[in-house]
């Protein structure tokens, strides 16, 4: 028996079924320096210990996107090493900072299965949840991907269509303990525009831009121990290109977002995603963003905001679905997500 | 209103005019081993917490090219978005060695005003201080700037130029509190050259090149949270090529310096310095010196030598005017610096 | 006279001659960050703090090769700078895991010489210590490299061979103290093999592979203050290519093994290893390990096991050497390592 992970297919899953992922991970300075490095992040809350704790926190967490991705990570060999396409995303919420020192795990429960007709794929969703070296649930998300069958001659699992909510309602978003925006220092975050100052249906260009390299895209994926052939040997993909981890551009697009919302200064939710287009080296990255939703918050001084953010590789800002009603073909990522800000 | 930040521009600026740079910024062991991936950085007081605490120091402070990029970097949203040329830096002096966990900010007053004849642009003089949590300043440097004007009809300033000197005399130089080389250990240090071998008039091929790559360079300036496009977009410029930050050059220069004068420890004095030529992914750095002046200090065992340090990309070594007195094309840099050795 | 360091010369050593190396070094969670940013490591013990707990370790090491690389850079200088070929290693032991916070030095000593018969170069063999801020060795090794003469009229030294073991014995191994595996979480770990799963002989498929950029081999080399001109310069060698670090090669190749060798969990003795052909950027490394020997630990739960970790850049797995004996021109490293796993 070969000792190497073939992953999983389709017919591996069954509903309810609960997978305990590898390779814990503790996180240090090391992290956040790296993050930094790898994008242009520059919200003061994941900045500075001083700043953070201006703001009721301990010290400066590490980003909500890096922890995602140690989360995702390591659901890869088990959820998505056999997978054709990531579909989706859903009810995602940051339950808990990450700090410098903390270890996560994650486990992933499947919680919907459906067989394509074609007979040779299905989609699996998964509710994955991240946690802490104290057992707390530091994140927790929902994905579907659609993952190929090995033995076509496999039954059809009875379908089951998890009831996932299209947006996370603001009563339904975890604010962490002890945030309060009431003394915000709106120059060193670097922006003064405040919660009040964003309408529903406003649109902003991020102006940046940022080239992407090789080395950059699988440094990012390996910090996060993402093991997907795709993304590191150009000799899989027929075309000779490694394909860049969708997390890498969900990370650049929300770091060039801090130029016009740099006070947008934790996400946690996430309403949905999907990455429209392949991104590969040398595609130059811009965002925009459009404001869906706000929403007052219980934590003194703080107020949500539900953010569209939008990366492409060219073409006008705002531009998103062709005629046809798809995606531009120079539009890479749809985000939907909530985050605090100060009112 | 836009929301995202247009930059300043000239008529922006008025004289005593203090600017509050934003994102403050943590520092840990991430950004150190980074520093360390990043140039080939080799002094031992910055290398090991052991050899620093033999020189009379709590541990190995952050590089001090770094903790003046770090300074640096937050002052581009405010100082040099607009810049058509950054022209050169005086007075530039550190004040105290930074340590993982300390929060650096950094803020900027306006020294001069210059309106070019043309009308389009002018010279804007800052001089940026950098402080730490505690509110201590870390280091201090003043830069000009051309800014282009974006009103043309806006009126000219009243002209103010900034008495700089031209070189720190030896008395401005401040010498970190328990600095003692008394005991210094040239075998662990890396060379036996003590301040004593040097001489004014001496110069130093320091032979070692590195080849510059695009994700490095881009890593480099974005840990710095520097924002300045033209380093990270392709699209920018009409050649389609990234210039380089002008600081990692600086970085690269003075880590190759290390052969040839590994005992060149801290640097505390930046006189002056000019960016001759752009530098591109692709072109090989190398570097001499030249021992401009030395002096004494009050501390045990320590000596000032004020170096040189001409980064090139090609020609040979110790070429740094043509007869027209202009640099030479493959001129990168012309640095001007105070360093402390062992005497 | 130059300052800069000219390296040693083959007429430059003498039998029992210590050399101490320069530039000690601090590690923090900074070089951890980067060691999983730059390979593609999972190992849980170097990955998670509680996983390392849980194995009676006070906290996760760093990597056993971040350490050999540590160890190796700071002999570059003094060893290698002149070298023609390294041409192996033997005896190499880890006898005490690498923490976040210590300060590693490294010295060597000459224990072999013999001039080659042209007159020109010579072999000089070495054992290396590494050693941290308490004077504890934290590994040893021997290499042995051919160096060139300057002065061709120099003497031939008197020829010594050191006796080496071409294999370590498992009695020669050190076990970390406190190791105990009989609580091991093979889940987490990301493998359910365990020793007594892997037979002799066996051979295993790594399956991934990794394409090379340059920016991430210099960065990894640079890290371990590894200051070889060949690595960074792309104008010193005729081809215009950057010769990768052959523990680059190492540690990409180790870290592929993660697919079938999870539970290989830490590297305690090199028997031997060769580079056997260059490796350069755009390059795709992947590996393949056969199982050599095993043997029982005096440690709980704790068992060795000998491993030929072989990299390659294309043909087929298991394929070392041609009819010729010599290595295949794909094959780029022979390595022949013992690690302990969970029995």
């Amino acid at each position: 028996m070969a000792k190497t992970n073939p992953g999983r297919f389709f017919e591996d899953y069954s509903i309810g079924q609960v997978i305990e992922h590898a390779v814990p991970r503790t996180v240090s300075g090391g992290e956040r320096a790296l993050y930094h490095a790898l994008y242009p992040a520059r919200h003061a809350l994941y900045s500075s210990d001083e700043f953070a704790r201006a703001c009721g926190l301990p010290a400066s967490p590490l980003d909500d996107l890096a922890a995602f991705h140690v989360v995702f990570g390591k659901t890869v060999p088990d959820v998505s090493l056999n997978a054709v396409a990531n579909l989706g995303y859903a009810e995602g919420r940051w339950l808990k900072p990450v700090y410098a020192g903390d270890t996560l795990r994650s486990s992933s429960e499947v919680i919907g299965l459906k067989q394509n007709s074609n007979g040779k794929t299905g989609v699996v969703y998964v509710r994955t949840t991240g946690t802490n070296q104290n057992g707390e649930t530091v994140m927790e998300y929902c994905r579907w991907v659609m993952v190929r069958k090995k033995d076509l001659d496999a039954p059809a699992p009875e379908t089951v269509m998890p009831e996932l909510k299209s947006v996370l309602a603001p009563e339904d978003l975890v604010i962490p303990e002890g945030l309060d925006f009431s003394a915000y220092d709106f120059t060193l975050a670097g922006e003064p525009h405040r919660w009040g100052d964003y309408e529903p249906g406003e649109t902003i260009d991020h102006v940046d831009g940022v080239t992407i390299e090789e080395a950059e895209h699988m440094m990012a994926t390996r910090l996060w121990q993402n093991t997907a052939k795709v993304h590191f040997d150009a000799t899989f993909r027929p075309d000779g290109q490694r394909l860049i981890y969708g997390g890498h551009v969900i990370s650049m697009a929300r770091a060039l977002s801090f130029n016009g919302l740099a006070n947008a200064q934790m996400i946690v939710g996430l309403n949905g995603g999907a990455h429209a287009n392949p991104c590969f080296s040398g595609d130059t990255v811009k965002a925009w963003t459009e404001v869906l939703d706000k929403a007052d918050t219980p934590a003194p001084g703080v107020g949500a905001i539900r953010l569209r953010l939008v990366a492409t590789k060219g073409g006008e800002p705002f531009a998103l679905r062709g005629e046809d009603g798809k995606y531009l073909p120079e539009v890479l990522l749809d985000l939907d997500y909530w985050a605090l800000m100060p009112q």
